[in-house]
């Protein structure tokens, strides 16, 4: 677990930009932490601690998820699978759609893991929890175990946890 | 440096799908190598290799070289820089447009690096080298040295190695 002092300092990285990307939001860009060797290792360590152990593969979501799915499996010694918007990926084993404010997306994913494999999915922020959601829906299909939901940071007033998959963050909004 | 046996392994993992994205074409499908734990340490490791000590950030291009950053900036032990899509960063500092087939893209960079930072270009194929020259190009414009560029397969056919700075590459095809 990386002490207090280092992920005080990773969270004093996250850059809050008022009205991005559309007048109200404040948006949280974690580019300065990620940029930042110590922080971006102190906060792989926070993401996966809980799960040490109890995972066979790291799962990230296009794009931003990919950023930390790398490293997330290369700290933990396990591989990684890309969740992917529709269309990317040349052999999808499973397709789930799911809402956005106003309009659907489609996530694919290939069936590079075998029945009971243990998932560990990492995302950057969990805001509605609709893409997370839909993330462990297209894993159930594929009857692969989504062990948990890690993420650095999580906008409490947007709710999202309610339908995620037992979820672990390393910072709160 | 990884052994001969685990990247003949890594490299065996490499799935060719024929006439993906369109006819007459090989596509290299890079995920079952990525799923599995060893191929993936494997890859990681010659792909820094070369460079090992000699740069303090490590970059990847929107979205399958996300992958590889995060994955090799964590074994190195430095932090990471994601070079986006237009659109998707808030406070872009540089842009380069450059041509596709059929059209134009652009990629931009956030200012988290100071002026002389060396980084390390990392991306899963590189192919008419398009996107990497441009991603050399955007790291310039910000007094930012691009110490080399790794990536995991080379084809060579597409000649795109002329176009981008000192290229280190695991596996060709």
């Amino acid at each position: 677990m990386p002490s207090a002092d280092a992920l005080a300092h990773a969270e004093s990285l996250i850059r809050t930009v008022p009205d991005y990307p559309e007048p109200g939001v404040l948006f949280r860009d974690i580019t300065p932490l990620l940029a930042d060797a110590g922080a971006l290792r102190a906060v792989i360590d926070a993401l996966i601690e809980p799960f040490d152990g109890g995972f066979d593969v790291v799962a990230g979501v296009e794009a931003r998820g990919f950023l930390l799915a790398g490293a997330a499996a290369t700290v933990a010694g396990v591989g990684m699978v890309p969740v992917r918007k529709a269309g990317k990926l040349p052999r999808p084993a499973a397709s789930v759609s799911y809402a956005l404010e106003y309009a659907r997306a489609t996530i694919e994913v290939h069936d590079d893991l075998a029945p009971g494999t243990r998932v560990l999915l990492v995302d950057d922020v969990l805001a509605t929890g609709g893409t997370l959601a839909a993330a462990h829906e297209l894993f159930a299909e594929l009857g692969v175990v989504v062990v948990g939901t890690a993420v650095l940071m999580e906008l409490e007033a947007l709710g999202g946890r309610a339908l995620v998959h037992d979820v672990h963050t390393v910072f709160t909004a």
